[in-house]
């Protein structure tokens, strides 16, 4: 069993993420982690904060010579911007300087659609600092660090994954265009907006320029694909060993999403049943599935087929036209604060999401495999495949 | 924290479920399991296969004279058809006569849409009885059972659930139809379809009296609702502890559902921010929300507002006009098995997906508020409540 | 993973217990747990309540036709004396006899040694039937049913489990005595206290006898054995996956248990280290271990060597002559409530420690080995062993 | 819930420590953290490596201006030696240099003792320093840093922890020597050995010494107590959920430990039941035990009396006069490896577990009271205790 815990605030020092469970002897180095790092920064409609964040990055355990070692894994990304933060997030008690005063000023204007006040009233604190440090999106650079980990691992089992935007707001994809494959990720990420669809893309570019201009803010669509995958990963047996469900709930739990689907999802509950599955086929001796409209599980288990997971993503929270709000302090109306931020981070989080699935798949394997080092697993996983019959 | 497991086969002797970790004190009773039970059937466009499913129910432990003891809490669903299966599915080895021969033939054309085919390939078998016993939707009764019970825990604090049906197909409830609230429920359990507005119920019944001509099913989309709940439930600190990732994985992971929103879901991505979030605004001295899209969440934690989840059902997959399949046996194209069957489950679940989200959330109470008896669960929320300031 | 919940009262109607997690395809009887419930029951010095149980036996789920199916298993162990319990543990509200209101009179004089004084303080009960209910060790009876087809899995994996009695209060095995093995379970299990040591037992024998005359109760050791253990299940990398540590917790969660050792235990911490570890040595070009102080682990993994744990267990602490003790209702100072029971329940607690140490040891399989089936586990186990190189 | 993870190698560049679930509020202070790593290296035996490990300390996350924020807190532990060891344990592929080829030659011959061989084994590794350096005890200084986090938030709750050593090798303290107190804790850490008895405390520094010169090791038994709990943390419903269970698992899970005792512990096994338990007495209107034999726990719950725990360490197993083993490169017989180490870590392995008792009861804490500020754990356990009747 995969378990894995990050920290870190969004102005501290660094987030720190820990990775147990993973064999021994998977390929990984900072590069990997470094490149995925990168492509959570990709999008056309991302603010001048994400220049800001070259992360400076440590495997402070678990990883030698370029290998795993079967214990905890441990990444360490530094924060450029903390020289700047010293005081306000300090650890220690500190005297605040009149610039930190500033800078920390308490927050007591929540922003809506953040855990801002949520957040003071259930931890007990008078303003929302406290809080959205920990909400930020910035964590999920720790989460993006470990998918790639846990990216490294499944790669060595034959197991890929791709990610692309279907929509931004009201652009999307057609219904019809191809999916993207492994091969096809570089040319994904030059894409300004990651997404597959030369036409929709540029239409989705404009679209962003649009809502800057009016200092506005979109969300969207994206999915995950992974191809490669043995069927029989998750179980039917107990609701939450679904391959399905975990991977609604590690969807679920990025930040600002607000629907998650498998495969066709809401489209498929706007079809009849005869339209709705997908048949089983003889080809060449083996059963096949000549479409794919349930998106790679049957009864909460991987079948073989590309597994297909949608986000729905919410417009950023913080949107230049302030939202209005309380100021918790004075109990006086108020606009809600707001700092440097993004148009659009739905091509980003396509990323995230391939971490999250990433995370959840490696998990999977290593449930149905076992096995404390790569050799072990693989040798696992083939001959399980060598033991299916053919027909 | 609140543990629990079902057991059980679709044709076995009886499905088993036990709750671990709810306070003493709750006041329990068969009758109100016996009518989640029957709630759990109700909907235009089931089969004859409901009517059989007359449940004899038992508290095995946990409860006494009404009330819980503080122990794990264990219910029994007798199976009334189990005569008919004795021989089928006896745990014992067993001589089979010519009749239950006939009726425990082995399974060989998995039905496309079900764990049939890849079950066989996880577990080893090499028909699918053993898979689809225990996919069955059968199963939901167990957790129905244990809802009812999560849900008297919440009743005890103030919090109330509603279900109701918003989609049949492509009939779909308006947009802006009032939501149903807990003083609605015997209505909405009088419509055929478990549907809040009377048009939309019709049609919503003649699209499954065609289903049925046709030989087709259908799916829909149905959604719970959460009244009296405080803020602060789940948290922001760590993915798996947000709500709406709880919620997401206890939605999908019922059989069939494809899709989960939390409030507008992917509405929501098809706004711009301007209009997507629910500003706070000061009434007789204490922050409210004037809208819900949020769906009663922020930051991963319950605001305080009402709830709302939505989950996407596909059509059933055993399609009276039996799909394309392949004989594992005979290595030849064929049709699937079809067993008697619904039309439509869609009204049902709802009622499975209450149970869900009451689990999920008599879980998140016991994280927020401890407490080994209702008296001091209750005492430790109203303190808390108590505590947070007006404005 | 393995998880496993057990529930039921000690004068309920039945005891529940359900196990998630297992393979399929392992043999199971209801023969074999009955077996084992009926060892649970062995031993000189057990009083008339054990005659009682007789345990009514059932599959609710998870087995067909002698084999698992790799859901859920639920075990239904019914109690034989639930006809004169039916109104004072009734599940719903009952108007009581005469007769059970003599029985179910509340026991507000709780006794020394036990849960009841302060699971009445926890859970907000005035008196103790509700926590000794559950705290009985009658719910060990589902421990061992679920610890019987844990075994079961395990002998498909050629791993062996032997328990026996080490020590009645002062009277103990010869430090020099020979380990009893797999074959030696029939002898052991027809030894009055199931001890290997033949003088030893009729000592044992003598003591509880006396103990018996004398009003008082008594407590002891004893060992689990397992042969057969491949090297490697748990990890030292983190503590909780330490093997020792889970053994630990699951023979420490055993009713009236207050010490456990994992091999020589305390006796280790009495010898200088060159006389306390299991040097390595080439036998027929296997590296060897001559001897087994460690009792079976290093580092917190099997090292493939006879795995031995140990149990302490206090004496009985429903002492025939009771013990001082405050009446809760009266305010007064009394004697401690006394119901019929054993003088010595050491023998039979080896054959419970037994079920806690096959259920972790399945689950320690299953998480380096993986497997949804028999077979592929144990294709798995041996591909392991066969890639260790010999020396 | 309390999660925690730790990583790092001992010869890595840092170990990292993350503990997710601890409310708000919390005042913390690298002082604090500091002050008990000190702690850890106490003790008369310890070698120069101790001396060795001045530890650079830093919050990474959940701490700001010295008190908690109710997210992850992460603990960064710098290696002062990684400097010697930078290209041995690098993380990325280096080319050695001829003195890092000799400090990072392959370790062929594993110790006895430790988890050398066997995870060698598991791992599938041709020799023992993947394992080792993450084996060894150096790991434990993140347990006692989060071990002070956890301790600072019992403190908080007036709950203290005192750890004392017993016995080295057979030099045992009295058995009727009085129990040291949160204020003897100066004193004790004063003394060589950490034992509260002076007369006993020499014999073990002598012992410690005649041992050194001997080129042999020494283990013991140390004991940690707590003042101040709470009655009802843990309960009596299930196994796993009794707080001697949790107990057990967690100092079993420290390297070295082969036993557990709650209470008198084996003690008791050989007392009779009339002199075994703790009976009830009325004092001043309130219901006291006069004996705590059973330390602190009936049912598997804190009756409020004091908590006491005892670990059996058995000698460290890097003996200088080396154990026999067997080259795995050569296949031949050889002498173990030998790096510089201590002669009795006795003394500081109480501190090591009273880090892993508070981690346990921190826990059991919050699963009783829930809380996200420290104000409102505070306040619901005051409100218990308020509610508990006073005979």
């Amino acid at each position: 069993m995969l378990r894995w815990l990050t920290a870190g605030e969004s102005h501290g020092p660094e987030l720190i993420a820990i990775l147990e469970g993973l064999p021994a002897g998977v390929p990984v180095s900072l590069d990997q982690v470094r490149e995925d790092l990168a492509r959570r920064k990709l999008g056309h409609g991302r603010g001048s904060r994400m220049k800001f964040e070259q992360d400076e990055l440590h495997f402070s355990g678990g990883v030698r010579h370029g290998s795993t070692l079967g214990g905890p894994i441990a990444l360490r990304i530094g924060n450029t911007e903390w020289p700047k933060w010293t005081e306000v997030m300090s650890a220690e008690p500190v005297d605040l300087t009149e610039v930190s005063r500033g800078r920390g000023a308490p927050l007591t204007r929540p922003r809506p659609g953040h855990a801002d006040l949520v957040g003071m009233q259930k931890y007990g604190f008078d303003e929302a600092r406290p809080i959205l440090e920990r909400a930020s999106a910035r964590e999920t650079a720790a989460r993006v660090g470990l998918g790639a980990v846990a990216r490294a691992f499944l790669g060595e089992l034959g197991i890929r994954l791709v990610s692309h935007t279907l929509a931004i707001e009201t652009i999307r994809s057609p219904e019809d265009a191809a999916l993207p494959r492994p091969e096809d990720v570089d040319r994904l990420d030059a894409d300004p907006v990651r997404c597959f669809d030369a036409a929709t893309s540029a239409a989705m570019v404009e679209r962003i320029d649009r809502a800057k201009k009016e200092g506005d803010t979109l969300g969207g669509v994206v999915e995950v694909l992974v191809y490669g995958l043995p069927p029989g990963l998750g179980s039917h047996v107990h609701w939450d060993r679904r391959l399905d469900a975990q991977l609604a709930a590690a969807i679920m739990g990025i930040q600002a999403i607000k629907g998650v689907e498998i495969g066709d999802g809401f489209e498929t509950t706007r079809r009849p049943g005869s339209q709705a599955h997908d048949p089983l086929h003889l080809q060449d001796g083996t059963i096949v599935r000549a479409s794919d409209r349930a998106g790679g599980t049957e009864g909460g288990m991987s079948t073989g087929t590309v597994l297909r997971v949608r986000a729905g993503m919410k417009p950023i929270a913080t949107v230049p036209r302030a939202l209005p709000t309380v100021d918790v302090a004075t109990g006086e109306q108020a606009k809600a604060h707001h700092q440097r931020s993004d148009v659009c981070a739905v091509p980003a989080s396509g990323v995230v999401a391939e971490a999250m699935v990433a995370l959840v798949l490696a998990n999977a394997v290593l449930e149905k495999f076992g096995g404390d080092s790569v050799a072990e697993t693989r040798r696992n996983l083939e001959a399980y495949l060598a033991a299916i019959p053919a027909s």
